[in-house]
């Protein structure tokens, strides 16, 4: 098990990662708190309730179902989560656990920081995206019909517990997922990173517990090194942004909820990846070449090789276009590009044309995956 | 004009108050935002918004109206707000202006709070209420079906800029039930502030700029003192409660909206002053009696002379005391009263027999207003 600090004005945390990193709740003084929550989704709980309550030693929580899926980062959530909350005697001193993927502690997160102006909370991430990427940071969101995101808050947990072992009941589908937030990560750290996950990331499966530690322990570090230096987004953290200008355009071309959040980085990835070539920002010549194959190309190969990506075919490079504009971070209509010079080597742009971005997708659609 | 400086956790922030507070708004860096909106109600904006565009010289804002009254503290408020302002192209350079009393600064609070996570806000107060009490603090809230404030966030304004000038345009009635606030700062205040709000009370009109002026300055200091020494509520600032547990009570007994928040507060303070007089904690001997007079009787006295308050022959006693448990201030079920022991010292008090504060609030009830 690993275990890193995440420094933050509201409070530093520990993350553990690593199996029995539920364990790590024993510690925890439960007497202080009034009553233990847990905000969580029925399949997960079904599967994974008992074992987190015995290890955790949990005497008593009291859960709180949460629909699956991206609906469910809404206010109306919100409203009717704080509400259960309430009626179930939830005070200042109530503890809530967000035991799920990204939608549990972003919805959590937002409730926590709000109900009676804030109680504490645990983030248990259960996907692979929950691991490496959303429980770590303390941001939170849910959507509104007019964007993805767009209304949260900066709310550091009191620690992050993400088990590997959980990740053994996730579909091949939503595991794949996660794997683009990681390449992300990999593409931020730089060439030995990304050399491992080159070479490891075939054994990355759910079931893989050996090979899943060995590489989230390295990936969660990136965030939590971007997290460190800028917590509240001033500047650097905007790199952790790659792939996800495309990728947010995407979830909202497809009404959120037909690609998981992870297919759309996926296609981001690509998408800027062709866009950084083509403006010339990422070409072979300026990289770092392995064995003859440039930057541009490891980065596309990789992402393809993690698997299908659901079809992008039906969406016409006009409609991500418009739906760029809308991105959250976007100042004063202008987008903040993170382009990738090289692995390791991120460049903010903006003023791209939005034509070259319009082909950059165009090209992406005509592309057949070489695998 | 005064002049205060309110600490917190997440920046500093001046309170300007008096005639001309508006101009206080010029030195702002306009250009350093994408955009500015006014939160505010239609009727507010129509009589003070070109006076307050022209004294605060903002070049450019966009006003989003709310339906005046408490029901518009609530999350689907928010989400509508929210909703507006990415509509209108906000983005996390804008500026968000509360022009109005409690219920633009407890909602526009929320929205500012968690809108892309946070843009900055300054409060202008239209209200009494609002000028010596919500604006200042940083707390904002909105209600669930379950009770009033449930969900909200601790997060200062960049600035509060209050103009009595503005409360000429209040009804009597709304002017009165702020009264009410400036009787509990006075009450924490200690004999001084009480005995010049004493002297002052019948001169304190919406119209009488010069009265206003100097009473304001001195009540709002008792609030920034305390506000200054526990931002977050951990132990202090409770004594701001004093009146709003029977208060809180009464609003939700009749449906949040029948009464004014401040009217809420007249009873409670008269129910509090009535249990405090029957434990023994607030009685004649104890306290520092002016020309015979005692503590509670003055308190009493004083709260009575403002005016008529709302019947509350039809609340039942059985009713507040349901009610009282569903505090937000409650921890593990657990009242926190503030009771006053004397003017200008109160005590926090746990475990008061139910039955004692259901026979207060009988015994208030059969009261008649001496006056």
């Amino acid at each position: 098990m690993q275990r890193f600090q995440v420094t933050a004005q509201a409070g530093n945390y520990p993350v553990m990662i690593g199996r029995g990193a539920w364990r790590e709740l024993r510690p925890l003084p439960q007497s202080s708190y009034s009553s233990v929550f847990v905000l969580t989704e029925k399949g997960i709980w079904q599967h994974w309730g008992k074992r987190f309550m015995r290890e955790a030693a949990l005497r008593k929580a009291c859960p709180i179902f949460v629909p699956p899926g991206e609906k469910s980062k809404s206010l109306a959530e919100v409203e009717r989560v704080a509400s259960e909350l309430a009626r179930a005697g939830g005070d200042r001193r109530s503890l809530l656990i967000l035991f799920g993927g990204g939608v549990i502690g972003d919805l959590g997160g937002l409730v926590a920081s709000t109900y009676m102006r804030g109680i504490d909370c645990i983030q248990v991430p259960t996907t692979l995206v929950g691991q490496v990427d959303s429980s770590i940071g303390g941001k939170n969101a849910v959507n509104l019909p007019a964007g993805k995101n767009l209304v949260g808050t900066f709310y550091p947990p009191r620690m992050v517990l993400a088990d590997p072992a959980v990740l053994s009941t996730l579909s091949p589908r939503i595991f794949r997922s996660g794997l683009y937030e990681v390449i992300k990560h990999a593409i931020l750290a730089g060439p030995a990173l990304f050399d491992l996950l080159d070479r490891h990331l075939d054994s990355l499966r759910p079931d893989n517990l050996k090979a899943l530690e060995a590489i989230l322990g390295p990936v969660v570090r990136v965030k939590i090194d971007v997290v460190n230096r800028d917590e509240r987004e001033s500047g650097l953290r905007q790199v952790l942004n790659l792939g996800h200008t495309f990728g947010h355009a995407l979830e909202a071309a497809t009404g959120y909820g037909r690609f998981l959040h992870g297919e759309c980085v996926g296609w981001g990835l690509l998408a800027i990846t062709i866009l950084a070539e083509q403006l010339g920002y990422l070409n072979a010549a300026a990289s770092t070449p392995k064995k003859g194959v440039p930057d541009s190309r490891r980065i596309r190969d990789l992402v393809w090789r993690v698997g299908p990506l659901p079809s992008i075919r039906n969406i016409p490079a006009r409609a991500i276009v418009k739906l760029l504009l809308h991105d959250k971070k976007a100042v004063a209509g202008k987008i903040h590009w993170v382009i990738p010079e090289r692995l390791g080597k991120m460049r903010i742009v903006t003023g791209i044309p939005l034509a070259a971005a319009e082909r950059a997708w165009r090209d992406l659609r005509g592309m057949s995956n070489p695998r």
